[in-house]
């Protein structure tokens, strides 16, 4: 049986943790976390569990065969290299790291010691974007015009990333899994109205070579939270409200059909209105099947679907989004009055 | 009684028709429309009314104290500059005209002439705006972080309008008329499906004094009717859905509390949730107001909640957003690779 | 072309007279109504119509071909019945008349004559409820179990009516013409907060002999409107939710599976959840249909969908409900305690 | 610490597990299964645990201070008794017995041993029921008029109860808690589709002394699941819809408004339309505060909300509910012609 070990047990650490226990073919051998007493309940719990307050220790252990990191970002790069570089497997949180150049030199030391690398993007293997796959892929939209996404809520600040770092790459990896490719122009603006530098809403365009247009609008703004993805082709169009319990993916029978005109230079589209149909979603939790996908994957079963090329890809394009964020922010910075409004302290 | 005559009879022609003829203290003394078959109609039904093919005539026309301009956009500036010279008062349909210009002109000529000058941003009357109105003016949100109106649908194209100056001048003019303010800096991205140069889907976000971010999603390639807008204050929190039939306008009391951390450099604000609150609005058809509205500016019994230097205002913004756009599609199109998709004509 | 007179210019008279007008087979050559500035106002407008205070001096005018009856419900059965012995086509409003006594005779003098008499069921001409039709005649419902409607609002109270006759005419008359049966079992129950004797909410069962049970919940008292009809069968089940602008009539390709069990007495179904189809909906305004069906009807042209047989089986529908909810009301009466509560006037 | 014996580990019984398991001030010392491969699972991941197969021998152990039964409904009876004469507290799932007098004999036991027995209405510990209760006791919506609740899904099909006995209690506890009081009278209407004298869909209407009107729509045939409770009352009225994850409490500062009207007999309400408030509605799981409170209870730290007396009640109008459904499925049965449809297993 596959020995995995797991560093960091935070929000999604806990989810991981629970998800490994479960999965038959695979043992949770060792967890790491730097929490003393995090440590103390999983030994009163699982007492055959090997604990670690360093996950340098756990990775260094030889009995793992495999280590799933779910640290804060930073410790990423080190780690996953660290687990590489003793001959492990290495499935990592998303973001993959914080540049992309370590993410280069990662999926380097994979290809180099023969290892499985994969980036835990989870919305992958959710059943409504496996769905959306079909649908772009099989070409039942059409030609593809426009992605349009909606992340917002009352955010929950977080010290290390702003709202691009920690919403976009939601988007930026269904992107990637949907059309594979990377942008050929970013456009980004966005505004600071808690830490200054640190956006807490972004509103991001992408133009792919495929003339499709990529729009996503993060906010930890909003008292509502929406998490709206529409796709649009030239045959149909999709929206996907990942909230709505009932139907969460809508296919509509709809869209524009441009006529010939030759009598005039323009051409003046009609529209056109069908059946709107809601398709039964039906799968496991997104997370057993990445876990369960990342033992295959080892084990040469599978081909697989979030590897360290898509983690990269995904970097780069944050990379540019936060390049262009910033060159807005400074433009906006300059053309503002010099005393204009933040939510300072109290 | 004022003796008022229409220009034009087209799609909200008719609405005005049928609202100038339902006002007991106004004539509808005269129209002018191109269309012969119109003008039968018209003169079969209503044998009383004179009726013009062609509109400068209607203003020349000495009966008429007051003309309704709901012609096409180019025509706005030559019929209301004729009319104001001739001692008429004006109420000219959005976009007031085609560029700033033109309106600095007629804003010069209703002041020589001691004439009411009004354009009609019917959304202005809406009793949901008004509602937006008195919270954003008795402070009851706080101070104002965001403005965020997603406006997407079906769109009919039309020939000499792109989905900016479609679609735009309604958040434009609801903009100006809560916070009084022109953006100090303007960005916008998009994307011409449709007619090279025209685009069907905007993206433009506007940054204010205030410190307020506002964004638009404006778009004439979705397949479900959108009009929602939300306000984000520093206290409360406000989303108007204009098709919500039950509750248009929800009143969040809802929130991010920054509070002082001695101890680190970043703020991390807690959020808080509370009751949402939907007033009950109640009121006339928007545009039975602006006509009554119009009436009673002209006699000097109401000040104008939408004169010509609101209308100016809109239009200024509409042009700095229309060049930010063609900057942005200029880069895209030179990033683009050359044989790119559009929906061309079958 | 056909001359028709239209007695009667309320609420839905007004509709009737819009509608009338502006079919171009039709001639709306006369109109009676008791109120003089009603006929005032459409002398003024409309100076070639015949007007009549009295409906029976239209029903007696020799140039008028088919009459169409909007008065209130005690005068139907007079005026339909003069109307029938002057040899004039008669489209009534519903209900009917008010026994189903006086439809027998209606009935019996339109063959008598072999004159048109058809009530006017405006639902059975909405596009949902002819979407509706087709999927139950076609059998892509399976074997219906259940009519299920909910039909509530903030009622305006009406002296003439209880909300029985109200509001069940509709659903009935659906009823009848998707299944085409009358239940062999009626029960009713329903209480009288305002006005004792009169029912300002009803809930009513009935039993039909295909094993289908269709229950109504009627009421005046409720803050929300809701205009919900669920039709379920063996094979799929169909929600129409009349208020949803976007998509009104839900097919759910879900139902109850049951599997024979030999080990014991009872069938223990599993349930199948599948896709959910909103099919587009497409078609005039219902009313617009009514008129011209019926000017077929009388030539012709189209057998009648809506005739007095289907507004007699509803008026029999309706005096059988009424009787258990008298029956009902009796009981409860008995049983309560003396000083019970209505909501009396202050 | 208290020490807690759980009865059933079935799909409730594992939710009291956890819940009993998280409780700081209590001690799950024992449960009770017949499933061997359930003591199985426990043994493992429990190893302090007392398991029995019998629920019999866990309420024979001396150590044990009170039990929760979570066992089928037919062992309620015996296990609650056995446990209240060997002096132990006792927390039984809902319905609490099978028949009243059950109900009667095991209130008389706990009465005379000074014992705790509480029936686990879980709903009445739900935030939503407990501002429903704020809102009816405080006298905010006045002078209640009808309870109205929609409760209907494909349903889970079960050997043992129908669908009355299935989902009434949830809105006959809820009632109970809201007003104290028994119907005066009770009609019933339902149907079997599935399995003769088994009804999946019942209509239930039970008068209330204070003139209030409760009905209930009870299906396990809806493709839809809809969880609604409307209450009305004379001042506002209230909307509880437990499937809606943002605003699920609505209060509508609405009703009927009945004015005096000397000139004629009957009156003309005219209706109210006010402000809708969506309250945030906070707190604990409800389970979780069902087992805190069952603590409090036996340590005299708290009255009892859910106790012998309300689970009584709930019962007596059960049957009650269940007398007037048999009556009516009487009634249809011989009113049908002899072949109707049921679905038969095939």
């Amino acid at each position: 049986m596959m020995r995995i070990g797991l560093c960091g047990l935070g929000y999604w650490g806990k989810n991981l943790f629970r998800t490994l226990s479960s999965n038959p073919n695979i043992e949770l051998a060792a967890v790491a976390d730097a929490n003393p007493q995090t440590r103390e309940r999983l030994a009163a719990s699982h007492p055959t569990l090997k604990l670690f307050p360093d996950a340098m220790d756990l990775i260094a252990d030889p009995d793992i065969d495999a280590v799933v990191i779910a640290t804060p970002v930073s410790f990423h790069y080190p780690q996953a290299k660290a687990a590489l570089d003793r001959g492990k497997h290495v499935l990592v949180e998303k973001p993959m790291c914080t540049t992309s150049a370590e993410a280069d030199d990662l999926i380097a030391r994979a290809k180099l010691h023969g290892l499985t690398l994969m980036t835990d993007h989870t919305f992958l293997f959710h059943p409504a974007v496996r769905k959306l796959g079909e649908l772009v892929r099989s070409g039942a939209l059409g030609q593809i015009s426009y992605f349009d996404s909606q992340r917002i809520n009352l955010g929950l600040f977080q010290p290390d990333v702003n709202v691009l770092w920690d919403l976009a790459p939601h988007d930026l990896s269904i992107i990637d899994y949907l059309f594979g490719e990377e942008p050929v122009h970013v456009e980004a603006s966005g505004y600071c109205h808690v830490n200054p530098g640190s956006p807490d809403i972004a509103y991001l365009t992408f133009h792919y070579p495929n003339s499709m247009v990529a729009h996503l609008n993060l906010s930890w703004m909003s008292p509502v939270k929406v998490r709206r993805i529409a796709v649009g082709g030239s045959d149909k169009m999709v929206v996907w409200d990942d909230l709505d319990r009932d139907e969460p993916l809508k296919i509509y029978d709809s869209g524009i059909t441009a006529q010939p005109r030759q009598d005039r230079e323009m051409i003046l589209p009609s529209y056109r209105i069908g059946d709107v149909t809601s398709p039964r979603l039906a799968g496991n939790e997104p997370l057993v099947d990445v876990i369960e996908h990342f033992r295959k994957v080892i084990l040469g079963e599978a081909a697989p679907i979030s590897d360290g090329h898509r983690g990269r890809r995904v970097l780069r394009t944050l990379e540019r989004a936060q390049a262009a964020l910033d060159l807005s922010l400074g433009q906006v910075q300059a053309a503002m009055p010099a005393d204009h409004y933040t939510i300072a302290a109290e």
